[in-house]
């Protein structure tokens, strides 16, 4: 034998190539390139996932890998396709094995089920994930098929197998909490800029504002396998008392706050950076994770609220000002309300003072009456935080005069408030009764008759 | 609202202590203590997989693990029923939709049969996983679940979820390997001392002399959720030249090669740390990780080998000697045999040199030819490293004269050899056939009526 | 004795505060304010300096260190003065001292000599290094004393204490090179770009473009005292061939270079970034290291070069072309020389056609024959890199247009090549005898005339 | 010019070799080897202080490095010899800078004969540290110096110039407090118990027992340019109460406190580790380093105490007895004194009974009134603790009965306390008086005529 200077894994993957290439080119000849291309990639998944999977699982996982790096968009698809199709669950065995439970239940028959009904893919994306960075680059497949799945319905199945195995992976249980300051490598920073989704980072000045100054936290997930890749991070101001408006909090050239003097920490922005990862949830985990840690450090805090936008107000008062029937609107509205119409209004002291308190009024009954064709609260931030145990605190019209902030809700904002001992009652009268429970100061704002129709929860 | 000066979590934690409280303490009034404690957690449980879970999770899951912690083995064993009984699939369900399968088979519907067969106590196990430190707690309990399952067959599916779950999080991908050496923290080198199952480590010394000198290497697989503990771990020699025997190789007081002058790398201990990861397998991806990393740090290394022991071999041995009608032994092999019954005869130099080449024929005929009733080699390590695409190299009598290498093999050792070139061919004829690749050296040792009955492969 | 509720060291030093505050106080109340905290701060020196600094030592640094950063300019400059004045040698020790060594000259004489001649300030500035963090605060107490001494010639003993100190502290044994890349934290790449004196670096994107590219390395010396501080850093860029301009260098939006196809090494910018530390030289070693790790990383690359900004070019040339008798101009270079009368003369295609030979050939007269006062090169990096034992490889008229080169040297820049083979011999050359080494091509721009003189090494 | 494929310092050691060769090695050639060598050696010296150790100077440090690595010990001390003749000041520019001093005294002429005093093996020890690593090769050198100053007085002046070079590199400001526990490095660990002085660690379980259970503390100081090597560390167990004997400390299987229940840290020992650093000091300073760091970590504690050894009591105590006119026995002593000549007194408990008075009334005289010939308490253990502003807080009989501390004490050790309060006037009383500070129980155990004697501090 002779001296083995390359790597151990360089040879067996040579040697694996040159065991399949005949097979393999042969198939391709018969093909145009991008579908050959396609063809050869799901020849080395059926490979990973048969006997040769075992001895060389790495190096095949490696050379899918690598494969699939290099298909284009169209390509992907293909591979997409050939997943929902070909590695999905063996249906004759899977008819057997449903035979066989109906006809005679038993725990053995149910694992027989369960095991004819896990589609082959699972274990086909299991054996991917053997190779050195694999979850990252699963992480990203999955980002495509989520591109993919907008119009193709049909690969539905695929995604709850990534979202199935995903969600395993990034178990709460393997994540790492950091605190994000100025201490942090770039190549982490860089992301916190480009993923932050609520209020824009400009620049690494601005940047340096939300996380260096003593009044400012900001802490992020990160998963053991994804180096130097934040998950989900959120942005905290300490404060003295709710802040009602985003603007203070954003100022580059503010005076930082003692944070001893603070009473209240303040979450104004939670991003979610791994397209991939969508449905996976730890968002809860993140706050609840932060609340602690800052509790920690800070034991005199006493209040943990969320600055949060607000989604779909504008396009409902809308739709309210055109109904013939609407439900929250009073006659009285209409002059208030017609400010709105010009563009600038917010910047019209005296259209401002009219418009505030019915917007104030009307954002009450849009939480806390209006409701989805489902039955649930319109603002997925507000299904979000109820459902995570927060209630709603306080309505601040004029928080956010930033263009999207005005297209969306008008310039509102909310904050969702944690209090520790009502967290689980206030999850669970969400959650069971679709109560959305708020502070009586968001419930005054309800005029007489809407209370009156609040008292009865959505069923 | 007062001040927070205790952990959010804390707080959390008491607010559902104290709404659990009544309902659990008027259940456990009417039980004995042990079983009330059961009880209580199985309730937790419940709670956890409740939507109440999705509120309070992560302080349900450290509750649930506080508890489990307490339990005595009895408490246990009552919870692993628990676990069987009351967690297992919605057979209800699942029979609807093994019926609606049958009836229609469909992606959905064979998706709805494997979310119902799924056993409920998989996604509770993955909840609990949301406490951290929770993996390593989790695999503990499943070390306690193996020792009961010894006696318990009815607890194994519980098992298998326990198997799925946990061979997912330990995903190849998700290891990390590491060097062990001399700047190891102390309380990793304990483990490894505590955990070498092959070859026992006496003392620290005795430790420093197996990973300190240049000629010496020792990685371990780590898993980020279980800090300072090593999954698994090889002790490698570089030699020249493919050893025969282990003491020179245990030796304290030997002379460390140049590592520039080894030809070879002989993996010559390999243990397991992790009980509760039975049957979860990375020794095969040790191997061809460590065999890389070797290979890059010395390129012009040829040669790699285990030097392994064997077992079973006395006992397969003895019982051919008893037998009326033995395979493989032949008359005029009395002589030499008889001299394995003096407990001493290793000492005496003339016994060994009549007893060393039948032992080797033998041993050559144990390993090529007889098989267990399932059809597979006697010895597992065989089986670990034939199936892992490993040949039969060599047979080393008198390799190992510890009481435990003489009460297993006669002192007989043998060496695996991995060349990167055949890995998948090697592991394909033994997956496929049953044929256990070896060196010509090996096979030459089988006396010629053998090797005709070798020449035709287990079916 | 009540509980230790405090640190230790804070009663420490309150238990001293107290001890010294009465005499102190009383001292302090016939003086002004400004006068009275220089006063105050000196007797902490004395303190420290006395049997006190043995108990307390650690404790009376911090209260120094405290005081003086609250000291303003003027009570900074009445410290030092005092260190001067106050803070130097016993001067009748030194004298009895002086005195013995005349009449018997012995090795225990000369001691007592060195001893008494040795600056108290030394011990003091030594004792203020006790405290954690100290020396990077001593290192900006030496930038405030390079500020003073600009104009208070008399401070110049107690700089040469300080150098003699930080040279010592500050010894190339301890520094640490490290590579700054796009994951170094914020809070050192942030000081790149502030130090960075050369070419300036205008943003993070431009920070970026420098360091993280395959063809561009960034190093920097650490000391272990001086957390996040950068001391010296080079930017360095593998390129094919040795370059004649900056602004390839520099471009935002060049392709990279594959380094392997790297012939070159160029070291582009050199800066130091703590002026408390100018006069202490590191820059010598600085480059001769990274030459090293260069090389381990790319053993192809053959030729290392600095691209370098020539300084007082300008200055000389417009004495040349003032002077009655210029040593090195000649008539006929009135003409091309008047092209530089006009501020935009590099932007003519015809007037740089011109211009630059002769340009080129006064360059090499600057270099290569004029002298400054004292005899030496009159550029000062060319003092630094010749003396470096590098030497003169090309002169680059029009390489560097920006406005600070065009003012400096009429847009040229030069390169300075390190050949390990040479390094000795050039630096001797140079140290010894003056000798400027050069290539054949820089020679070979030399007019005859002045080539002559050139054979006639200045003395 | 050919590629550069070996490392850049190589070639131009190799360079630096070949230059001086010619020179050296004829002068090689008239000598006997081992002269030869270190006469080289010399040279390499020389050439480093000279122009050439500014081009090449970490090549040549390293090779000074690596010749001295190769010295023997003979030829070591020959070394010492050239440091001592050859190195020294420069005589005849002393002697010119005194009388210029001595006319006339001026900053710059003090600075003139500082120059001149300082001797150049200050300068070529300092350039030596140029290389990688070389100041650990250095405190190494000092520490075979301090072997050969055993005989050779006339090395004296050279192991000052060490001790002043290492007590400036070995400033406080540079040393790193690090907590030994049993997370640290293996290759740290066994330097802790090849290096513990006082109390002998027989084993790892025995090193565990000291750093691993709650109530134990050890901490060590660390020097960034030595890596993994402690210099010096002390031991410290929390207790409750003062500790009156070592074996309770030290006992194996005792049961570990809630360090929340101590109210005391007792140093019970604190060893040296780098024999090249004896008497540059940092034993103070870990003392109360470590203090701060307890009382961090546990703010309730109240007592800082030693438990110490005494050193030369049976000596001085053997000197009273033989005297005919001893200073401190009285005549009634002689009885219980003379169970002391059995060696096995202290296991008969009514010699014990009869002996234990006498030996604290008598060590307590030896503390407080006896004194060396300079004047100085005669145990340096004391010496230490009390010049470190400690008291003397109680004197314990039978604290120790191994071996040692029999032969050195009768088995008595002492506590020292330190009170934050009373460290600066402790010291001073002691600096500047003699005066040793103790407990009232301490002085109370002195015999009314002694107290008299005690009340008039030694001169």
């Amino acid at each position: 034998m002779t001296a083995m200077n390359t790597s151990f894994f360089g040879e067996l993957l040579q040697s694996i190539a040159e065991r399949g290439r005949s097979l393999i080119e042969r198939k391709r000849e018969r093909r145009p390139a991008g579908e050959a291309r396609t063809a050869t990639f799901v020849e080395l998944c059926e490979a990973l996932l048969s006997g040769r999977g075992e001895a060389s699982g790495v190096a095949l996982a490696r050379e899918i890998l690598a494969s699939y790096s290099k298909l284009k968009t169209g390509e992907r698809i293909a591979f997409f396709e050939a997943l929902a199709e070909s590695f999905g669950p063996d249906r004759a065995r899977l008819a057997l094995a449903c035979a066989a439970y109906g006809s005679a239940p038993s725990d053995e028959a149910a694992n027989e089920v369960l095991q004819a009904a896990e589609p082959r893919r699972q274990e086909l994306i299991r054996r991917i994930n053997l190779a050195p960075g694999a979850t990252g680059e699963l992480v990203q497949m999955r980002g495509h098929l989520l591109d993919a799945l907008a119009r193709r319905n049909d690969l539905a199945p695929v995604d709850r197998d990534f979202v199935h195995l995903l969600g395993s992976w990034f178990n709460r249980g393997f994540l790492v909490l950091k605190r994000i300051d100025w201490s942090m490598p770039a190549i982490v920073l860089e992301k916190i800029i480009r993923y932050e989704a609520v209020h824009e980072i400009r620049s690494w000045d601005d940047l340096r504002a939300r996380i260096d100054p003593p009044d400012r936290r900001c802490y992020a997930f990160f998963h053991p396998a994804l180096v130097d890749e934040p998950l989900i991070f959120v942005e905290v101001a300490l404060t003295r008392g709710i802040p009602d408006a985003i603007a203070p909090i954003l100022k580059a050239d503010r005076a930082p706050l003692d944070p001893k003097e603070a009473t209240t920490a303040t979450f104004y922005s939670i991003s979610n950076c791994q397209r991939g990862l969508g449905g996976v949830t730890f968002g809860n985990f993140l706050i609840k994770q932060v609340v602690e840690e800052i509790s920690r450090e800070f034991p005199k805090l006493s209040t943990f609220v969320t600055l949060s936008p607000v989604t779909g107000f504008r396009d409902w008062l809308n739709r309210e000002r055109r109904s013939e029937s609407p439900t929250a609107l009073q006659p009285s509205d209409a002059h208030a309300l017609s400010h709105l119409d010009d563009p600038d209004w917010f910047k019209h002291a005296e259209k401002v003072a009219e418009a505030k308190p019915v917007l104030s009024a009307l954002a009450a009954h849009f939480f806390l009456i209006a409701r989805s064709r489902t039955g649930r609260p319109i603002d997925p931030v507000a299904r979000f935080h109820l459902g995570n145990g927060a209630r709603l605190e306080r309505i601040n019209p004029m928080a956010d005069l930033s263009a999207r902030a005005l297209e969306r809700a008008y310039g509102l904002m909310v904050n969702y408030r944690y209090v520790p001992d009502d967290i689980e009652k206030n999850h669970e009268a969400f959650a069971d009764a679709g109560e959305v429970v708020a502070s009586s100061q968001v419930k005054k704002l309800l005029r007489t008759d809407a209370k009156q129709t609040a008292l009865v929860p959505a069923p």
